[in-house]
């Protein structure tokens, strides 16, 4: 089997689990949205990246593709790609020099429209070739950080084309933060321990999205849940779904298993080390490795055992006590799952799909800045998820339409 | 017993219902937030609203007070208010010429802040007693119709002073919307038809706050529950929520109970009932008694049998089906209940005792116009109903404000 | 209207919630299981009574009932009852004598088989009709109390006929005891406090089929549950359910709202009382009022408000806390709430129904004794109520019941 | 590290995970029931057996361990035990006359008490070493295929001793059957596919108290579920509780996962397989792999592509749909999972310590048969477990159980 094969199989593989993005794929096809438009972009090579550009091709578009992160690309993908009309412009694991050769020459295609993950291709846009810029109409950024450096561009006027942030959604939060990481974060810890939750106190600190998520499925299966919260409205609304709220500095002797998921640091710290039971476990779902004070469990123990379970250290307590720490405290659904379901990664990049087609259609009209993902693509999305899982809902009548608008209005 | 001493005895039982309320009181004898201020407001004189004049007046206020519906007042409530030394114009059951006499009597104290409920105080204030508009430094409006009044008079650059939307905060959103209607919704159908709900199906028709709270409150008490939207975003989420979603056309069929919670008409019609089952019952938790087309049911009947059960008709198809229709199509949770739980009326008044405090500190910086309530009041808010129940949170440290801080404006 | 309308109403009405129990009388109409049988019935004279003749006589029975308690008597339905052909002999409120003479003539028919409820009838046949015994060739009993008396006479050698003890079904306890009781008993509670249930901490005393639908209901009413308990496997199971475990003595601090159902006396002493929080709530979901110590109550109040609510009694106690006793700690869901919905009944009267048949089939074979219901009757009844739901399940083929047969004589 | 250091590690973490056998172990120490005593057993040698071994010897036993499968058999375990004084006779992947002469020299040492995992060694000492039997007095058997060889031998009268049956307690089935299976089921499915389970709908075939835990796994992981059943009762008690319940032939199209937990065979057949959705997945909980029909899947499939995924065949449909098996059919838990937890093994090992304590002080007074284990003795694990997690329970008082013993009598 040659290599753009195997890369082929991936990607239909792939793409029988992006129904959406299929759907759109096929729309596209028939609408055209990107004739006589050209396209780089600058995203993981990876089989559910190569489905996008599948559509977006279909939609008429010329691409160039380069690699985000030459750790995340598949060869055989790339392989595929190029056979399909892609041009590519990656290798795994080349050097910082090629790297940034690689997105050079995607943008020697002279695009239409761009696509970033990091805001590395959009940076260089506007420092090494400022030529191009007067020819691009717009971009999708999909990272957070990404969008931070967009923002404090466009605040000092340097920005010179709209952007649409694609990372935030309600569909893609409601899949990605809420209930995809509710889930994966139990299933890296029960791959890591194999330890049954029904009957386990769990101590979840953070009640935002994901911590939401996770709660609730710590509760779905069986556990006791007791929330720790810095906000008041937040542990509120925890205490109404049920849950226990206590500070940190409570909840730590009762818990079997602490799961941080706040986004912030020093959430468990040598104080709660030092009161928690023989065999707690610990597994941070934050983004950063900074919620579980790592270096004050290294200092405390008088013996740690790597590896006692995969993705698992055992601390010795000088007291006797073992705490189990997971992950050595990085995202424990990442390392100790799979992460994102691709049913996640197929609402992000339908949300993609469509706001580049917005952007094609729109660009002439749109100031430089950066823009959220216009609220009906987020409800496009949800239809064509609905849709694809063969689920119908109800369509308003004129009469209902002509009600809600009277209402809204005042009488 | 005297009259004010009934009062007395209500207010006095209200107050132990709302501890937030009372603990604000406490604060405002001590901060007299007030002192030197008059305010005029036009509420339901009840026993809730008694507690809430007696916050202000403890911080130092000299009141008025009217009636914002004749028929809600409790003569004994305002005897017990005037004994306490608030000037009440209400008295149960007056005409609609004396209505308005009371709240020009109100008015007449030349308040520097107003409380209304309806826009009758403040429309009255713009359009006759505009010789006092000079004084009014801000108000307060309670409900979603006074406000868009108040938003169309503030568009039009007709409205002369701030005004706070107390109606909507997050706080009063959960504790009314989704965990108060929720559980009223359920109660109300259950002292109504004292039908057992573990085993049967119910419809719940829109996946708003109020929605998602009654299909809760359904499956926690062991229903199998459908849910019908016109929203692909809320719908997508009501199947991530573990609930069948179909258009009600296709739930028609399989229904044991049907609550409409739209906020839009003709959510239940001709075509659905011509299909439901024999003893389905219809309930409606929405505003307005539009979203169950009763005009339908009355021309499809053969038979009418009122009261069959309290607050309970059966509606008696020709083909021999029998469906029961709850509350006549009106809210079923304050007519079959006792809609919100004294629980909920402390979030609100708590919420509005500080916008009143807000007001009388900020009123000389702020234009005329529709203000939200201040964010740091819902906090606050949400702050003292933790303690009240004895539920303490963490603090931030120092390093983790900086953290956080430095995180959010990027590196 | 004559009163025999008025009861035809009533029991119409009942029969419509009674699905199971009307399929039953139409096949008895066809299999005529007691052509030829004389039947005397001690029970109680209400519509769902009623429904039960009325399968009876359709089967071809020859019915005489007497009362098995006067207060429940509904004359109105005695009316409709002698109308169908029943002879009824009861009348509300009549005194202890007349009581008695009615059951004598309901013997006076000679009957085939009994019916009984509390043992009244079943005791006369074995001490003042003796005459009667010979022909008898069977009975039901549908307490808890009549079977015990029952096995007491047939451990003495002196029961003289097969009795079945319809109380306890499989299916009756799932509707009656651990969802009806569940349901039940939080209405109760909503309807005597309107207080709202999301986030507050509701501690549940015991964990039998009872107390496990009181916390399965709590907690989906938004509630954070505590189990007490004192049998070691019913607590492990409940925390295996994700409830907290704690003896009453650490849990009476932490309880907005105790519901004692344990079947046991003094749950909740002084002692607990002494140190439960200001506003908490008592509800006693057990059949006996010997569950919460309301003599330790009455003594250790500084006052007493009797009727602060409808079945709500406030205790001030001397350090000013307010403890809440609903139903003068008598059953909250039979006294503050309507207690089983008849889907109850449907279930219990349709294993009686069956079981007398069985026994109008099979009396010639049998010993004296107290027999459980038979099995397939218990499957019976179960499958009629699916049936009546519209549902439908597998039914095993040839080769199953042979694979299942082989494997568990062994291979 | 030398071989035996290696396995006192491993037995050393598995105790860690035993808190209620080690606490016996303890208790053994001090009562030393076993003195004097030698126990000959046929058990997988395995860390946990060691842990169990070391609780029985610490209790004064002479112990001869032969394993019960070659496969199983941990030789750094086996050298540890050595080590610590069991004479060990099992080496992994041995040849079946091996294996018995193993069993042989087990038996050598003249056993008072046995312990078995599959009846073998039970069996040799009625057929080979017959001039043992007179020395033993008692057994126990761990699996339910050895009880129904025990159960016919007791029927024939061919049983010279008696036996426990420990694999049945209720704290056994509630961590095994209902949470460890429940759990394990899921874990698994996520491991091989790695698919988002909210908002899928998940169809469980077989309601007893292994598909009851998968079904509530299922919607505590946000699934909508439906139950199929052939048992009225069980399909009646699943509406209850919430559940769809539908015949296969009507879930089939629907389903998005299938599990399979009957006990049965051909539950998913090839009309199902027909109707199915593209994408569905189907995996089985029963013991054996008769239950989804897998040659009909073979026959039907136009193409197979093993493992798409760890432990995941894709099975092409003619029409194009394409159908995914996880583990061959075969136990989805043990397969793509690592079986029970630690924890069930705790509370099964347990049970068995206890039963042959019981077994030597009681031997002497028990005929030979098949024996349930006592009630106290799931009462003491029970109780063992809860200590182990740090829960107390409430104790009944003197009057409490004269209460409780009055009532049961009759008044």
């Amino acid at each position: 089997m040659e290599l753009w094969e195997s890369g082929e199989r991936h990607v239909s593989w792939a793409a029988r689990s992006m129904p959406v993005l299929t759907a759109i794929g096929e729309r596209f096809a028939l609408e055209r949205p990107f004739d006589g438009l050209t396209i780089a972009a600058c995203l993981h090579v990876t089989a559910e990246t190569a489905v996008l550009m599948g559509a977006l091709k279909a939609g008429g578009a010329t691409i160039a593709l380069a690699a985000s992160n030459p750790l995340s690309t598949q060869d055989d993908v790339a392989a595929a790609l190029r056979e399909y009309g892609v041009a590519v412009h990656a290798r795994a694991g080349v050097d910082r020099a090629t790297y940034y050769r690689h997105i050079h020459q995607a943008l020697d295609v002279e695009p239409d429209l761009v696509l970033d993950d990091g805001c590395d291709l959009v940076n260089i846009l506007h420092t090494e070739r400022t030529d191009l810029l007067g020819r691009v109409g717009g971009g999708c950024e999909e990272t957070t950080t990404g969008i931070i450096r967009l923002r404090q561009m466009a605040a000092e006027g340097a920005l010179r084309f709209p952007v649409v942030a694609v990372n935030d959604t309600r569909t893609k939060r409601m899949f990605d933060n809420r209930y995809g990481t509710g889930q994966s974060t139990l299933d890296g810890i029960m791959r890591a321990t194999n330890t049954m939750l029904a009957g386990r106190t769990v101590v979840v600190a953070g009640f935002g999205y994901c911590g939401r998520g996770v709660a609730e499925r710590a509760k779905g299966l069986g556990a006791r849940v007791i929330v720790t919260e810095i906000d008041a409205v937040k542990a509120l609304d925890a205490t109404l779904q049920g849950y226990e709220v206590r500070p940190m500095a409570q909840a730590a002797p009762s818990g079997d298993l602490f799961v941080t998921v706040t986004g912030n640091r020093d959430v468990i710290t040598a104080e709660h080390l030092a009161v928690m039971k023989d065999g707690a476990i610990l597994a941070n779902a934050g983004h950063f490795d900074v919620e579980i004070d790592v270096r004050a469990l290294d200092e405390l123990a008088s013996e740690v055992h790597r590896g006692v379970r995969p993705n698992t250290d055992e601390y010795v307590m000088p007291d006797g006590r073992r705490l189990l720490l997971l992950a050595e405290g990085r995202l424990v659904n990442l390392t100790a799952a799979e992460g994102h379901p691709a049913a996640v990664m197929d609402m992000s990049f339908s949300a993609q799909a469509l706001a580049v087609a917005w952007l094609a259609r729109e660009r002439s009209g749109l100031e430089p800045g950066v823009y959220d993902v216009p609220e009906h693509i987020d409800h496009e999305v949800a239809g064509l998820k609905l849709a694809a899982t063969g689920i119908s809902i109800d369509v308003l009548t004129e009469e209902q339409e002509d009600y809600l608008h009277s209402w809204r209005v005042g009488s």
